[in-house]
């Protein structure tokens, strides 16, 4: 009998008391909060506008003054208590008239598709020069100056396929994207050329951004996957042929831009903030439908459906339109800064920058002396979401809301299912019409479901 | 100290002992099946096959026979022991030249985009008449001969959106194409037109079984969700609006066909059979590329994965193609009285018939007697898949498995996400290129895994 009875206490003592204040009105309204999101959502009409009527918006682009002034204005429509606007100098770079890479192999001519990468230089003019193909930074000390001045680099690490987290894969293969130049020009290299960062072989350059270190600067330009393997072949048998390369890119001076913030004051805690974003600005090719349209408008969606429902929030609800996220993080740099000169504590922070596919679940860090305990807070709210099959895990937040560290809130990154992302990734297919519908309004669903749970519990 | 003491005991007391005979050479392995599926295997290449040389392959077809014999080989080439045929008869149903639908509005002619129900009969000539829009099959008892009488019935419930799963909103709507036809005639009907099952509003008909029952038997088509919306907007303005209705289809005599069955004889329990399978039969529109051409290549892909990866299965394994599930279940219920005459005993049967998309888990279900029992096993040996984001829940097995249920096994669902599943079910849209590759990957070897554990431990 004793045995029998410690059990029971034994559970009692080890879930924490909020489960039991959980009540049935939870699953309740979180059931409406997807049917309404399934059925009655503006989160795909939103989309369709930022992409069809938008488009693309770089960084110091008229597209992404467009994006601020069109998710200001319908923030402020839709009956948020304040929208305003944090400032920002982004970086303003253009392809211009772009890039044409072409190699000539047994007296044929042939063009590879390629973009130039992002914050490249151009290359004044024609390069020709002979090719190096290098799997690894690492590589390219050990060829040295010897090999390397005078030719063209070309990166063709494939992203692996066997990874089953296309994320993961996508990470350890960009270093080549985003330092392959400036570490190539430090042995007098004239131009690096990079494989397009997907696992499938198709025709479609993937953009993104090249960072230069101090002045070693040579033009970086992506092509597709299906040129990278062509290329390769066809330097087996001819290694001496030469590339013409020739870019138009260009950087221009920075340009004073803007985050857009709307807010929901909180009634009982209106000091205890609760963040949802994605980050406004695009690559120029496409537009950048998943990356990030889905996010910002997952977040708009976020305030759309809990005013629908009527639902009044005991703490403030942010909704953060970055700007600059993929050349510089102007955006969340600036914001984590205006937020931290007011004092303000943001307890959670949700960001959705993974495309609008079918939400898998969440993945949340924090500053590891207040990590455990909020996670464990965050676990026993969890409950009701794990009926629709969404998991919480320790993982990262977002290059956005990382800046808010120091506020010791919870940083929560909004995880999709993955396995499609990088087929569209800066490129040009990267386009409403590739965005499911109801995947999108799902996702809209369980970002909504958690900022109600954070909302209604604390953390 | 007590306390302490006696809760470790009690866990060991709750935990079935089995999850302490899974070594880490399970999580090891399981990771080689994900990396050779994502990387190596040859599922993509099956489906290639399978939609692109085979094609369409509906009951009765040319294409089904091809695909019996295109299966048949390509399992015998992989190295299984044995690979035979259970013979069936299945239905022979042919579209012909299709269908026309058009309505006269405002003396214009409008073309509704349409296609023939399965098994539906033709005109014979054309079909002039009013149009009655009508719910639910229950509204007809109201309506009855005199409102119904040689009219044109359009079925227009669509299927809920707000449902999370569309396999349960096909399965609120589908009653309209399957008994719409049959139930109209009762009441002097001329024809059913029948609103295409997807959530999407597009101008792909869908196409998928009707019942007849008994004599009861008028011509039933599908149109499209935007011509369903266009033509109940339409009887608004003009109620007495008529359709011209022309079908082309027929039905011809039985004709004999056949499932492929191959074997890996298991080295310590040939008696007990894994069964993981799919339906080689699909629609005539498209490809049958998730419906269910995906299953078929998941399945073969768990026997060429094992041999790739040299595993000798303990138990018997069965791959099984079978014929004829759209429009019959010929096969399904052929290969369980096959396999009843021979007394064998499947211990779990895994069905693959929910599209090529990303893996979700497993549903299953057993005879009564057995159910508890084997799930709790079953649920020991999954934790291991936990970490692939897999769940394991009781629900459906299969339409083609279902019938083994007297063997007392488990009858196992293989669960993927469906959110875009409906919008190509049933269309000329279900073809190849809209099943993503890796996606299609992971499902293999999500089937793979379980096959893995079910075979070393033991149900």
């Amino acid at each position: 009998m004793k045995a029998n009875s410690i059990f029971p206490l034994l559970i009692v003592a080890i879930l924490p008391n909020f489960l039991f204040a959980q009540e049935d009105t939870d699953a309740l309204f979180i059931k409406e909060i997807y049917e309404y999101s399934l059925s009655d959502s503006k989160v795909h009409g939103y989309l369709k506008h930022l992409c069809k009527e938008v488009g693309p918006r770089l960084s110091g682009s008229a597209g992404a003054a467009e994006a601020v002034k069109y998710t200001q204005n319908t923030l402020q429509q839709m009956g948020s208590d304040t929208v305003f606007l944090v400032d920002c100098m982004v970086p303003h770079w253009e392809q211009g008239k772009g890039s044409e890479v072409s190699a000539i192999l047994q007296n044929e001519k042939k063009m590879l598709r390629s973009t130039p990468l992002g914050n490249s230089i151009g290359t004044e003019g024609i390069i020709e020069a002979e090719v190096i193909e290098v799997n690894h930074l690492d590589s390219l000390e050990k060829l040295g100056e010897e090999k390397l001045k005078g030719k063209i680099v070309f990166f063709n690490r494939p992203m692996d396929n066997a990874l089953i987290n296309t994320g993961h894969a996508y990470g350890r293969a960009v270093d080549q994207r985003v330092y392959g130049a400036t570490k190539s020009a430090q042995y007098g290299a004239r131009a690096a050329i990079v494989r397009s960062m997907t696992t499938k072989i198709d025709d479609l350059p993937h953009t993104g951004v090249t960072i230069y270190e101090g002045m070693n600067k040579i033009p970086a330009i992506a092509i597709s996957t299906l040129d990278a393997e062509w290329l390769s072949e066809a330097l087996l048998t001819e290694p001496t042929l030469k590339l013409t390369v020739k870019s138009d890119a260009r950087n221009y001076n920075e340009k004073p831009s803007h985050s857009v913030v709307a807010e929901i004051r909180g009634s009982e805690f209106p000091d205890e903030i609760i963040l949802v974003g994605g980050h406004l600005d695009s690559w120029d090719l496409g537009e950048g439908a998943h990356d990030d349209g889905t996010g910002c408008v997952h977040s708009m969606q976020v305030f759309e459906t809990l005013m629908a429902l009527d639902y009044k929030p005991k703490r403030t609800l942010r909704c953060v339109m970055f700007m600059n996220e993929e050349n510089g993080l102007a955006g969340g740099l600036s914001y984590a800064e205006y937020s931290n000169e007011r004092e303000e504590h943001h307890i959670a922070a949700i960001e959705s920058d993974g495309g609008g596919f079918t939400p898998r679940g969440f993945t949340c860090t924090a500053d590891e002396e207040v990590f455990i305990d909020q996670y464990k807070k965050l676990n026993a709210l969890f409950e009701p979401l794990t009926s629709y099959d969404l998991y919480l895990k320790k993982g990262g937040g977002g290059a956005d809301i990382n800046p808010l560290k120091s506020q010791q809130g919870l940083l929560i990154g909004f995880r999709v299912d993955n396995q499609r992302y990088f087929d569209l990734h800066h490129t040009a297919a990267d386009v409403f019409e590739n965005v499911n519908q109801r995947e999108l309004e799902l996702g809209a669903a369980a970002m909504t479901s958690l900022v109600y749970l954070i909302d209604k519990y604390g953390l």
